[in-house]
């Protein structure tokens, strides 16, 4: 039987979000997200584990742990453009990964231009606010309803 | 008063998705797109209007006369990764153009991990098949919504 | 005998300028640099075809029939960077052709620095907005009278 | 039964040949190497139909229609160092694609030594002048040749 | 009122220092710097909070809770290198961060050369061994007595 | 109330001209420059400062001197593509600067097809040989022309 | 007196080993090459110190304490191609230390080819899957049979 | 009186064709290959030289004893990516130069994109397996039979 | 007996400092900067020689006649970017050389970030405006005291 | 029946070793690693064929020869960093090929960091000096042994 | 009458020759060297003159003033990495320009390998300290003497 | 005792020198050279041997034979630009290896402007035609010279 949670995880400096830069990434923060993300997700029949850290073992870890979760939403921030053993870590899990960004990466410095990450996400959603995360958990329902489906 | 119309604008090539290559990009045909799109766009009371061509400048005519709409989504596809024209084209419109992709470009060939559009599109949507371009529809209903709040 | 009809070519999203990016295109009208043209042209005894496209290809077979006029003032637009196609219709023709730029593209992005069809054009002036049009036709005048003078 | 119909599709500016620049490309015409195209492929049983066109979207239509027929000649001109169009379009066909050019472009300007279309083409010729054609429907015949045998 | 502390964070191998390579970082221990540096900023009527970790995502946050303080001293060594999720700190909070380096980096290996850090720090002051520190507690004491005239 | 004078400066090796390599400079020299700037400026109603030199400072200071000027002719040769510190003097006067080359650089070696000053510069124009600098004072007058009707 | 400890330190994801990507790492979990190195080692009169670990700075830690062992078999997984957090530990520690991969990282994505680390160790062992540790503590104790034979 | 002998040579590791790597070179033989070609090069009047090394010293001295052949069809294999001295030697000899691959270069590694020979090569055929050799004696034979008319 | 006169080298377009670019460099003179410079140092018992010029040759002349000096403060502002002369004429002298900028240079253009002299100064100190002079001169005033008590 | 031979190839300048260079290759000469080579194998049951040139082609010959070996050992020196002709006839043969180096290759010239080699080799060893080599041959051993048991 | 003046013209810094860094100049000074190729070219009917500047303009000068020479002996020091003024006075002089170095320049740092002005001179000789003078005016004195031989 | 002969190299397609492409090599052949050569050094009191292949590993070789000359004089032709097996054949012989070219290399295409070689060789001379090695000889000669003194 499948797993009906979703796990979303947050890469570094997302816990200050809606303190500064807020051209950048908006007034929302985290917190925001993840009532927005556990309401949008409940909708949908899904549980939620949601959880940050600026410690690039530690999102290693956690996508270990989500490897038979319905999905992931992964939002590893700074790590998105450096970190091959977050890379390693997705390749390594069953669970469709979902990455997102709160802004649109590619708008902004050359260096977020380029995701280390993408190339083993099942889907890149950016640039859409609060609201990637809301659709990323759209994108794991359709993935497990079409898989519900072929079973 | 806003508009109620989404373009959904296709590139060079798609009128053949669904005949080749079923490994990248699924049997789905543009036509099965087409109809997914705008039932799910209908029940969010949105009209679309759809076009296909292969013809870089005609993408460029059709973004100018999208300028009014509520939201363009753009699947360039092989221009999406050296059309500078196109990429123009979207800074000089009022709409919010959402960047789509079937596959999930950063899976493939180096050649494709680069846009030139996304720069100027408000968010980019890749690797969910024909669910990109609904997702895409929801992210322009919510940005909708979000502008007639404020007024 | 000589031609006195100079070709005047735009590229792709011109017809959209004064609309948008006032900054960096300022309020004139493609319409107004029309008008400013002929009479600047005709002040010197020379008629202007003007025309504005946004598919490469017309801009190819617009250059092949202005091969015998006494000169192009091409503003191409974004393809001044990319393409190879108008590149080598500038090589096959008789006339000389200046590129032109209403801004200066060098102070822009990084992208619009490079030019491909400069190494095959007379000349390039780039921002004097709706001016590099007429001092454009300024040189190309002073080249048929210098060939004028040879002969 | 396989096709007797060869497509001869040809790129920008090569409707000026034998215009201008004879040291790169000779004195022979687009309709000179057409007629020898057509007296060699008929000597081999085959039927041409022989296309010019200076627009990249055309030739990716193009390319569609001829996707049963026994091979396609292509000379894309200056397309074929910088379209993906044309590449994906290429890939999506069932017949197999000669990539020519009249010129040795490995001795010309170091722009014109990549190919974005070779990758995907069955081969390619270079340098023999209009005879690069002929060696191009001799690989065909081959190939076809070689089908048949296996049926 | 403003804060009168100061926050000096140590990165990786830090807490090795004296103990090898001789050569290149001289003999003084991090104790030694510490002590130093308090003694100096003592002098200035600033107290100093000192901390080293081996732990990128640690810096991220030690940086979170100086966002208040008179200004950061900040030698990430390694991490100075390759960290944006440090660097987003930086971004994040109000303090000025003054980037600090015992040798000086441009003498090393072009690895070091290029930091990912500088462009969002106050300023940069490397190559004085334990003096660079002492020098980054005057440019935090400047700023902070400026800032001070202001009000 | 604005100034008539127009600086007109030349970088290094311009002394030479019309002594060596005349397919690539032509045979006119820099006094026959000079007479034809002269006559062509005053015809507007301008005085010409007109000056050589082949020292990177000197052009730093020349232009210093020309901060208030109505508008400066820039030819800096050579020092076109490597010099930064005049870069940053065109950047520090108030002066429209214009740059301009008496052959098409991008028509020669590789080298000479980046520009360090364009980017601060008003605009560029090169390739028209002496005719260059009678266009650039055209713009200058046009330029002196608009400000005068805003004022 | 030398030290009969080897410590063995392994990096991000390869508590995983034998779950997945079989094709590329084979089915021995790190549970099994434990073993095997313990055994091996211990042949030799070696005792191991065996840890795992996803986090950087623990790495950094760990090499730390390592610095008097009779060497460090290190294979840092992901981290081996961008820490110098890890190199700059390696430098810092008296214990030979050398570089293992289980799979052959040449023949493997064009990112997995450098190695941050390889200039600082002893050398680098990989591609003989759990073997490539036994190979490196044969490396190491023939080392400090070595340095034995010279004090 | 022109010669009537064309010369096959053959560079390292294809003696061994035919033996391994079926998927990219086919089960042909080398003998074939020459069996093929001396028939094919004999209905057109043609005697074959037909030799093979690994070292490329050696192709160098066969290119100079073919110097006034008919002309030269070379396969330099693995050297056709990096040898300077068979470069010179193709520019040195008097006779054509067809450079011939029997798999499509361009569609495998990258580093066998680029050719160092092509530059002077007369024309380049890839992709046709043992045909490739076929075609480039018919294009030597063109040439030839065009150089006699010349006479 | 250790010289106590420090020399104080300025570059290009320094002498304009405050008239314009507030916003990057402030409204502090040269003559500010000077007036503060010979105060702190005098404080420590150190003469000051403070020169500025807008000649690179110039400058490496002076570095020559700093040679025996306390110490070299080097703002060679544009020619920091790019002079191999000056950079050798720091290798050549006795005095430690300490660059310094007025601004941050590794938060302005990609251009400035990279300085040719570094590697051969003592130390670089950026970013904080006028105090980078005095900072300098405090970290010469240290390394000529530690030099004292060596003696 | 399997072989019971170990192919040890060396390629240029390895005659010459213990010569010169003592701090880079030691002070061993290839006759010493063929003696401690021959024991450490015949340890095994394996003979050895110990072998060196100069000649790029020659290591390809050996290596067609070494075809149905147990496996090869291979110090391809010089030729590690640029034979493509090589690496075609590692993939040729059947036996695994181990590439050795004595000194660590990463701890030296840039160029010679890269290894044209490894990505067909079974493994990489280096920096072990001659015992390098021995490491190869129980890496082979271990192979055949594997080998052995799934037979 | 052919001149029989050599113009030896040496670059920044060159004046300090013999005063530091011996281990790379040696301990020759500018006069030393100097004395003996004003000796050298005496004995062979040569005068000399011999000048020195840290000033790139006053090389491009004295080039021009050299324009009628016999040959002019070129050690542009750091100039000759960047300077395309002096390349532009080499081109436009009509004496051979022989260019000098006193080290090898291809054995140091990277950023001296490359050369502007190599292209442009008539040949290059470095590496033998002073004698790298005396060969160079054999060189122009064998060169004068073949067009000696030649009128 | 010294040894008194000098060991002149030659590389690929040097013996067809004279032959072709006089407007590159002139039309002296090797044979004229080395008859020049032995002439010059006898005049000086030394031996020649002169030697030319097209191998490259033949070149190794004989640069060890010639490990106790007075010195060797390299023309490493094609070789000199990407041959790593000749750099270590001359960084591992004692004599001192002056690398010579006919024809200015830096004046030619971008790929022979690299030596592979220069970095170990005493010194360059280029340019000179057949004089370039007859000023090597001159420079081995006065080499052995200062060793002699110094003995």
């Amino acid at each position: 039987m499948a797993s009906s949670t979703i796990h979303i995880l947050n890469g570094p400096n997302l816990d200050r979000l809606g303190n500064r830069e807020p051209d950048v990434y908006g007034t929302v923060t985290l917190a925001d997200i993840e009532a927005q993300a556990r309401a949008h997700a409940a909708g949908q029949g899904f549980e939620v584990v949601f959880r940050q850290t600026s410690r690039e073992g530690e999102l290693v870890e956690w996508l270990h742990e989500a490897s038979d979760s319905a999905g992931v939403v992964l939002n590893a921030a700074a790590y998105t453009h450096t970190s091959i053993a977050i890379r390693d870590a997705i390749s390594l899990i069953e669970s469709p990964v979902v990455e997102v960004h709160i802004s649109n990466v590619f708008a902004r410095e050359a260096f977020r231009h380029h995701s280390t990450l993408s190339a083993v996400a099942k889907g890149v959603i950016c640039g859409f606010g609060a609201q990637s995360y809301l659709l990323a958990i759209d994108a794991i329902a359709a993935t497990a309803s079409q898989a519900g489906k072929r079973t």
